[in-house]
């Protein structure tokens, strides 16, 4: 270990400490592996859990990089497994909890128990359809610890449902709002018009046509005239969880 | 001209009913050209006004070609007319009065007064940069002798400003409303989804970055989930107002 | 019930009536729930139809919001139903009358037979393949008590299939024609410069290479030089129903 | 009024309170316009300041537009002003204190100071170009009284130069950062994988060829594979500041 | 039949010429059915053989609508057959020959051998995967007495495989040439360059990446710097052999 | 003159026939330069004239360029010449006659007559707009010595107008039909759908919103049903001239 | 063969130099052929071994053109075997080794064992979903005789495993780096800024949401400020192995 | 500064080894700016001249940047200067040599001359319209110290002025070849197929209509069957000058 040695070579004299410094300098490429190495903990550090995208990777894979997550951290998300391959995943899963979504392929797996201790974090869908997207990010903020308010299928069509939501949103003093909108995703900007806490749109990927595969829904929010609404990327429930969570620790750093 | 010969020598027994028929039949594409006579006064059979389109047209050909639709129709509208141009061809006009447009450069010319006898027909916009698309779609209404009742400035951003005109529109009987909105277009489908009229939505080329010149909101009024919406081509007021014009002359046919 | 308290309050003067419209104003929020009630019978305030749109729900989902639907209505539209699943759905859906789609996977269920006492409405179709879109407006008219005039596989390619339909169109006295077509979608502009009423086009996912996928059809709709004409989404057959059925309601107000 | 009259018969116990219940609920569209007088002190509610968006404004409507918005509110700002109109809007503006950009068309108006009591938010921008952009955020962030910490011209080429802002952004304990970056966009994702805060990124139109005109950095900022990356539309650095805003102001609810 | 009453009318002398003038005129949107009646033969007016586009249609539907075709037709071309079912729709033809493609689901059936009295058209493929549209060009090319000159897996990669094709179509005196080709499609912009006859170009959905399904090779075709080229929708052989086949029977009318 | 050499060194009997024939081998791809030699008067073996593409070009260099094509060949066009340079360049071109485009920056420059002994070639626009790209066909097809049949203005709104000139188009027995038109571009089907001569179809640049700048017409053309039409790309009038005249020239080649 | 026939000519005196030369000019075409010879042996002259691109291709040609590859070359590769056949691809070469893709669906068969004398070249991947395409380029390295330094799995997120392998590419003397990246592609822009040798970046279809199929990888490349940094298509493994493959050979030729 | 102080510590016993070491990772992120000083002369380490992209720049900006770069650098090149300024930015460089584009806004500056020991580069250019991306290129190279080929105008269109250049291009050794082609950029592909060195590919935004701004010859580039080929991106004459740069620094490495 390098370091190591020319710290060593300082203490025993055998080098200036002027070229000690110029070598650490010289072989800075090499310390930054040593931050490297302080990232091991990412999951610490960061404060976002890590998550195994399973979409293009093996069954065998996907068991094998759970398993060596979860020895040095306290859980990990899995999502986009197959079809078919939730339940065979979730088996292999040895020594902790599991946690299935049930309208999306995803896996929360865990050795101790959360609490919600963080938020709380509304998440609110236009249609039915949307659900599987929220639910990848029910489950990031439950790996964040974050509570979550949840006012599904309420959609611009029906524009009367959504308001018992915001409502409840408001009254538990939720840090932000999680909008997953298909077709035209217009709920996000009517619900940025309508509270003063950051809106997380999230675009999905329903629809036929012109604007379909989320991409309507995707203009609409970032063309959006309501101020206090930012987007991620289109079915990306995993980074929305993920973003209101950091909202939620940030705050939660002043609330006790 | 053929057909009156055929008729002649069938009428003289120079011909037989059966060589005649077959005469005209093989000449089909000729009687074709009768249909054409017929269309002389299109603006009549079709009930839609003649629009000049001036923008990729010469200022010299714009006043020839009004001159010539002002001889054998009441009106003429001309959209689009180049910056600069708008007083140029309105003074160009004679024997008739001219209307300018405020926010657009277009010119309604017409001999004889209308009568907002069809309609009302609403007209709502989301911003006020929406205003010069909507008033070529009033402009278009005026000349199709239909009454308009106009809420500009309306946007999901405000919401609370769009009831009192959406209450208006229902209250005086609208037989439509053209909604005319940049952006992410969000107006239109908030709209359908609140009355029980044929709402049509006029996307405009407000708004910049992704989904700008109008795609978005495009985008977002084809992608609506709220029944009861037809969307006309980005920025085009004129069709818009012919679209709701023809509507509120059918109703009209059986108004009285 | 809040509203009523504060009321019952009034009554008993146990506050003033401008504490009470303050109350009022202040809780304006909770107050739009009320409206939300007006919106039970949702079908009769707007007049148009629920529709099931079932391609992402699960059949269960789908049985179950059927059911729900059809104990408040006279009937219910499910579209899109997956394929295989129409037979499954029809079975599931007791106490009431199920008509299933020939080419579409559509069905309308009815506890009441329908009167086809509004419109007619045209439909005209480019191609055969663009049918099962307008079974979807049909059954959409059907249960809006509109009469359907169909014409369908009348071309651009073959021109002339289009002058009986159109003119049965007039005879009749539709208040308004759908057309759905795919590839270069032209019959639409086509229709709009021959006739004087409403002209609602649907382009249709049919076709390969450029433009495919109903994009040039809706490019060419858009882009008509035929005024008239407004554009539903891309395969949007009840969207297109619903929206030629809010004209045909409004101008039967004033036929009788 | 409406809402007084049916309270003031009631109160006279000309009506039950069911019936003015009932009126209530029936009138409820009307009520909504009370919400609306709520908004009137809208930047008081939403915290989030108003914004004219002058670029598709007459100057005579900017002036108009300013005077309103600063007679019922401390501050104002308005963006996109047409080049050389900078300084003649400045001037139109009276009683208040004028500040205007220097990167960019943008002047934030105000009667009374600010404090910078809230945040700090860190904005970086990834090259010169950027900042006009980043400025936007600055002004915002600045009339909702938040502190700003700046490090522009940092980009992935000079990844180096990164560093020093973002420690000092950790150090200053932000609450975001806003991530302003052209061409690659890489910036953004770089920073969400290195702190734990929430970032915004805002993609500029800078560059020129396939992902010119801010696409490239709008596609590489939702694609991103770090979590904890939010987006807000193609050079909208009012959006960014207004999102990062509200954060700000949730945790410092919680700071005193 | 109303033609044949009107000129009975008119031999009868129980109207005037003048009025079955009128009627004529009037009426002219029936008599464009008769045009109609002409179109019967449609192959023969137009010189292009009908083509079923099996791909959307029900296995039922196109023996209906082929064994309608060779009724009052020599033959029916069927393309894009779904896979699996050529063989089934091959056996249901009866009273005529049926030749299937090799290298694509399309179906010519015949009563009468043709002769290639014209002629010849060179096609001309860049790599073996555009042979199968290909394939419909060279059917299409039979149908119409054609003879075809084939060159294919002659792309830019190995350029030199090109030149004896050349060489053939030029001494045979071929009137076209298509070229088909996916990827980059350079092969019809080299091809145009050499030789002085019209060159049609068909792009194919060959190749993966930016610009694939044949969008690299129809703008690569549509930018050509060489005169003398006119591009086909991708994968559409058979319109490119119908183009063709209209300049070879042009040609040919001066042949003899 | 390497070529030279060899052939001597074997009428000397200095190499034998076989090496001869080797060095040609090896060396071909300098003979491939005596193919260019050959190509000097590349307008006569290709029948296409050469075309001065003048957009990206300087004033001086479109000067020098012309001059240089004039004096080994009889003509040259030179296109897209910059407004205000078209005097300029008209002015600068010795020795020659000049004719200047009333609609478009096109230039053709010849030295003797032409005769206009192929073709015709019908060219059809579908309005006044679209004349400037027809007008490049028409000096391409002048400078072909091809004669050409207008019917300009003749779109599908008013679709009557289009009988007579095809009509003449058939009756004087044009070899192609050019059809120049924007917006929807339904035109180029509906004639390719009446006629049986080769269609070519030019998109232009007419129109705005979804499917502008020639896109919506573009797709429309190659979506089209009718078979029998061709495209050129958007504008591209010069090109679509070149295409006919290779037409017409192969046609006259049997004509005599 | 016609050269060696003028040749002999030319020997006999039969005709003179000058003629023999005029004949070879017209000919020229033909000798282009003699030029295509030369090509039997492509691989050697251009040094980029044959790829079969096996995707469009049936079993049977794939296996024809294979062994008639192995006839005059060493060896060829054959990429995109479809899912299943890689085995029965692999049994039916003979007397050659296979070697497979443990990734990707790709096959390297050779007779002669490879020395890897040129490069080394460094791969480089995001993910371990890119590294199907990694493996395409290093088995085309493998082919041309290239050492490989590989660093899978290596992306933005976590980016301090980045640094161990570009301090050994840069230890070892690489040639060139290829880096393998999807989603938002930004680890081409962080290399190319670290390094300076070529970075050859190739984007991968890996992601969902808009910039998804490698668009979004695609645009970071083609838009990175870091200079050095070239771009094969999306998954384009082969063509990068081959692009490096050829800078390796180059810098070969001087390494002795 | 920190680590000198640590090293003092170590020096002086006062901390042990292990927590200096400790100390050494836990600042690990100050390292890194260490990094960064060895970065200040960047050029040296990384081969590639310093560039100015001057397009979104103040005069007063570029020229501050440029004579801060030429303090430390022997050059520094200064790319997309807006028109009529180029004079201007040239004449403020004081103390260097300056050298201006013929036909792009490029400059390049610099204090000692230039060998041209590396290389030699060809750069070829399919038309004159591109040599102002081509010279962007030749100024990097220049600035490299690169030997430059130059073959300019040489497009597919007139194919056989290309053999004459690459003849000369692999006679003298070039390292690469760039390749700078509008269009349907076919040159690329073309030149590809025929030489066995490196061929980089630059799309320019020359040509009109579908494929325009550049795109059409980015995918026929990035489709390329020919291997061998790299693409950079549209009109990026300096990024491509950079590239070939690298290779041909690269090659000199083991040249002498």
């Amino acid at each position: 270990m390098r370091i190591r040695d020319i710290l060593k070579d300082v203490r025993d004299s055998k080098i200036s400490v002027e070229d000690a410094e110029k070598l650490l300098s010289l072989y800075a490429i090499e310390h930054v592996r040593d931050l490297a190495k302080l990232d091991i903990n990412r999951e610490v550090r960061r404060g976002v859990p890590e998550v195994i995208y399973a979409e293009n990777k093996s069954l065998k894979d996907i068991k094998a990089i759970a398993a060596r997550v979860l020895k040095k951290n306290n859980y990990v998300i899995i999502s986009r497994i197959r079809d078919g391959d939730l339940k065979k995943v979730a088996d292999s899963l040895k020594d902790c909890k599991v946690k299935k979504g049930k309208y999306s392929n995803t896996i929360l797996a865990y050795k101790e128990e959360f609490d919600d201790k963080y938020g709380p974090i509304g998440i609110v869908t236009a249609g039915t359809s949307d659900i599987k997207v929220a639910e990848e990010a029910e489950f990031m903020l439950e790996a964040m610890n974050c509570k979550v308010i949840k006012g599904y299928d309420v959609g611009v069509a029906g524009i009367h449902r959504l308001f018992p939501i915001l409502e409840q949103v408001m009254k538990e003093g939720a840090d932000a709002v999680i909008v997953v909108a298909g077709m035209e995703g217009a709920l996000a900007s009517v619900i940025a018009a309508l509270i003063d806490i950051p809106v997380i749109g999230v675009p999905t990927s329903i629809g036929y046509g012109y604007g379909a595969d989320g991409y309507g829904a995707l203009a609409s929010m970032l063309q959006s005239c309501s101020l206090g609404l930012a987007v991620i990327n289109i079915d990306n429930g995993i980074g929305a969880g993920a973003f209101a969570g950091l909202i939620a620790r940030r705050v939660a750093k002043f609330k006790a």
